[in-house]
């Protein structure tokens, strides 16, 4: 599919992979500002830059963009900011509050909180449509079985004692979504930092010898 | 505003408050179901079996309804579920406890997660507009003052040892709210019953004497 021009300037008949990725990315931020529902097929051609005929040769349908986002966009995003860091940090807990202090600077720098992305397209989108709700969950899947896997790696190394890594990660993946919509709704990063000084001091309680 | 009809049937156009209500079931209903910006007014109008003009007697603008539903309906809710139980249960943790497995228990039976209202509306709406996000952060207020009043009765009768009850509470709320979020992502109290768990273990530790 990808075809870009030899000396670097957009050829954009001739770039298929291009305006594939621009649409996904103008769609990706509509969906997250003005939701799914609310963003019309004619915004995001114009928005994006594209035809009529390019955008319904990569996304036949409004609901093929949908999941789309999803896979590619929201999927990445969890993985970026949550599943790669917990992956490589040297330890399960710092992993998880170094994440949760980056986003909060993240926040503090953007002077705006748009909200997790994945938890934005659940609320609006769960109950639409089965294939957006499967979508999303593999994705929630993900998120919570690598941060499972972590706690494993921890507890067998005998630095942590985890009763169910399955449900911890479950709740540590619940308490960063819901902190994120306190943030949201005040428009501040306070709530997530709160959450994540609360949040640690039940998890440093896991640490053998705590 | 009221006035019903003395042998209790529905008398229309003699009944601005039961118009209003009716309104408001009906917006309430299609804002979690379809969101806020999906819904119509004329769909809101046919669905409630009102006219335009009493429709906009009571709500002149859309952004109007959508004010009276997180100020009547979301907040009546939350002060249903979360605040009552919890300020007249005997102990806190217990209380919080209750709350979750009504709840959970309340999704088994309905075989569907439409989601926390509050959370629903906060996620599609916060960046919308400054006076739904008052409105919203003004539910999330009531509800984490509530908790944090009631951990602090507990705290100061010597049965819990809290260091933060503020936070404690904003910590509880978003485990809740992003519990729920993954049991509208699955469809299933799972998710909700599996977070709650895990809270309970944690604040348990808070115990004087646990």
């Amino acid at each position: 599919m990808s075809e870009t021009a030899s000396d670097g300037r957009r050829k954009r008949s001739y770039n298929p992979e291009g305006t594939r990725r621009r649409l996904l990315d103008v769609a990706a931020e509509a969906f997250q500002s003005r939701g799914y529902q609310a963003t019309g097929m004619h915004e995001l051609m114009r928005e994006a830059g594209v035809t009529g005929g390019a955008l319904y040769h990569h996304f036949p349908t409004k609901k093929a963009l949908g999941l789309a986002v999803i896979r590619d966009r929201v999927a990445a995003e969890v993985a970026e900011t949550w599943i790669e860091p917990v992956r490589t940090a040297p330890d399960a807990l710092d992993g998880i509050a170094g994440v949760f202090s980056r986003i909060a600077e993240g926040l503090r720098r953007r002077g705006a909180v748009s909200g997790c992305p994945l938890n934005n397209l659940v609320l609006e989108l769960a109950l639409a449509d089965p294939a957006f709700r499967q979508a999303m969950e593999a994705v929630f899947d993900a998120w919570r079985a690598a941060i499972a896997a972590r706690l494993r790696t921890d507890q067998e190394a005998g630095r942590l004692a985890v009763a169910d890594a399955d449900e911890l990660a479950a709740f540590i993946v619940a308490a960063y979504s819901g902190a994120m919509a306190q943030a949201k709704a005040r428009q501040e990063a306070a709530p997530l930092e709160a959450c994540a000084r609360q949040l640690m001091r039940c998890l440093e309680g896991l640490r053998t010898g705590a």
